[in-house]
């Protein structure tokens, strides 16, 4: 091993270059040391923070609520959809990669009707088929896109499908998962009835909350939709906006956790700052594995600061299960691909890592090629 | 306040008298202070022990197998009925508690037909009952059961439940939530299809994950049952035990914490060695209340040592507000009471108590009651 430091984050753990979960703060971390009663004020009054907080994000103060799931991102996402689309309702499904697919699926298993636009993995949905699609179906209540589609890392454009979903008078859901808390998403210019997300991504707490931030207006048409009891955020609602407390077990540490990746979130300069520093994570990886011959799967105008997919190396001495171990070794965890379209494999911007991380870690994928005899330079 | 010493447990918490969440040991909150990537193999090797464990606790490693469910215990109970019960079966619901009373709820909203045998919350099912019931509907599929049914406290005889079920030839479901791992249920001699639980119990993890122990062979036949994507058992078993990853984002710390918890549970005995600790805890509680003119609501003979239910005093200087707000400055969070059929509280016995914290807390009570100036002793 040529390099004789081995990255390690502030608790001693290699550097998560995945899309979430992903490497958090220490002082995230240690607040979960403790514990609360799920009915106890103390709790109660850390989880209403949390809740009341997260709409500002989406500058949404007025018009959102927060309505929290247990479980994971998937929860949330299949607990907007089937308590926002009515068993009479019709979605159209926006596809470019394994979490539009996965919508899909959630409405094929819970009986909702829907169609699918679907686009290649690097390119983002047809405005022009949407319009046609919507015109010709009266039935389609709802429309689903993904912001930032973590299987390629694409940026969508939920601002233009947004527009072109009010004007033909439909509904707008979107699953903002890795996006959240790093792209903008202003509810008072884009018109979406509901955004699910998770505390694993951008916000930088650890995993087991998904929540749904949902329209008051829209959230209150939703009684009896849902199809099961757990995921029924009307329901949920209903209970913690009149209690405090939630229907079923909470998962306490993660929401204590979240609290503290809020408050750092925030005096990082929210959506803003957090933005600014992963879109930095991102050029100075970007340029640094292109300088090695490295080339990304999207070009810039469509690449989102959340997650790079890189094409695999053509070199027959690249072998990818020997590169992700030798990164491992030293530190980092990358991520493997999950493209339909092409072999390749990803690396994350995300979480609490800085220009410096970045910066040694293009240093150590330099080293790994040299030791595995790649030469890519030379080859691209 | 007439006591100088405030109940503290070792990171400085209150003591959570509650049936769960609960007082966690140190050391079991304190391996969440780290991070790891959810695809990557040192979190798999944890998560694969954890869950190749679960089983021995019922002496069922060779028929069962641990499903798990991220959420909460409810997230494990509606993902057991809504898997296991086909769209065309039919459950027989005992109830006797919030608890069946809330399968029974998941069981509406998902469609599945079912009826209800309800008794009194400090009352255990009628066998001749259920008998008469499932031998008048061939209808019938499943019977779903609660093991300890926190609504009371109260010990429900699964085993006598579970050889009526067999003998007619029926499947038993079994919400063992807050007995597993302090009560004995043994695979071998119970039968049963299989039976939900969570973290935050009697093994003493925190909150965030459920678990289904399932019969491998009717597990197998679940295929297609579900009506959700991610409350899918069937589903989840397959991805995980094809490729040791969950199909969504786990809780890795809740799991991480659980599995520390799990090699403190066999330390201590299993759920011989558990078990004993909260039979001790609750003795010296019942007797302790008793002894201040506390009345309980079950007999000895039903009730379990996870929760004990006592009225509330009749004397008018009697205020549960200020009593449970009077123990909490003292460093003990108890549970307010549930039940429909008289006004109580509750108080738990479980988590990383011991037998000094009940005896310094039935003294704290001694206290509380002597400010409040209420003469439960001499009024009994």
């Amino acid at each position: 091993m040529a390099s004789a430091s081995i990255a390690r984050s502030e608790t001693g753990d290699p550097l998560l270059l995945t899309p979430g979960p992903l490497t958090t703060s220490k002082s995230v971390k240690e607040v979960m040391v403790h514990d609360w009663g799920s009915r106890d004020a103390a709790f109660i009054a850390i989880n209403k923070a949390v809740l009341e907080g997260l709409p500002k994000i989406i500058h949404g103060e007025a018009e959102f609520v927060t309505v929290p799931m247990q479980g994971s991102g998937t929860f949330a996402v299949e607990a907007m959809l089937t308590t926002f689309v009515p068993r009479s309702g019709k979605v159209l499904v926006l596809v470019n990669g394994a979490y539009g697919l996965r919508a899909k699926k959630i409405l094929d298993v819970a009986g909702r009707a829907n169609i699918v636009h679907e686009t290649a993995e690097d390119t983002p949905p047809d405005l022009v088929e949407i319009e046609r699609l919507l015109s010709a179906d009266p039935a389609i209540t709802h429309v689903f896109a993904v912001h930032c589609e973590t299987t390629s890392g694409i940026r969508n454009p939920v601002e233009a499908v947004a527009a072109l979903t009010a004007r033909l008078g439909r509904r707008l859901l979107i699953d903002a998962m890795s996006a959240f808390g790093a792209l903008e998403l202003d509810a008072r210019e884009v018109a979406f009835d509901a955004v699910a997300a998770s505390s694993n991504k951008c916000i930088q707490g650890v995993p087991g909350l998904g929540f749904v931030l949902a329209r008051k207006t829209a959230l209150a048409e939703t009684k009896g939709n849902a199809t099961t009891l757990v995921l029924d955020l009307h329901d949920q609602h209903q209970a913690i906006s009149t209690t405090g407390q939630y229907r079923f077990t909470p998962p306490i540490h993660v929401i204590v956790a979240f609290h503290e990746a809020l408050k750092e979130f925030w005096a990082e300069g929210g959506v803003a700052g957090r933005g600014e520093r992963y879109a930095d994570n991102a050029r100075i990886l970007i340029d640094g594995m292109r300088a090695l011959g490295f080339e990304t799967l999207l070009p810039e105008a469509r690449q989102a600061p959340i997650i790079v997919t890189f094409h695999m190396p053509k070199d027959p001495a690249f072998a990818f299960q020997r590169f992700y171990d030798a990164l491992k070794d030293r530190g980092y965890v990358i991520y493997p691909g999950k493209l339909t379209v092409a072999d390749s494999f990803r690396i994350g911007c995300i979480g609490d890592l800085y220009a410096k991380d970045m910066k040694a870690f293009v240093g150590v994928v330099a080293e790994v090629l040299k030791d595995m005899g790649v030469g890519l330079k030379s080859a691209a």
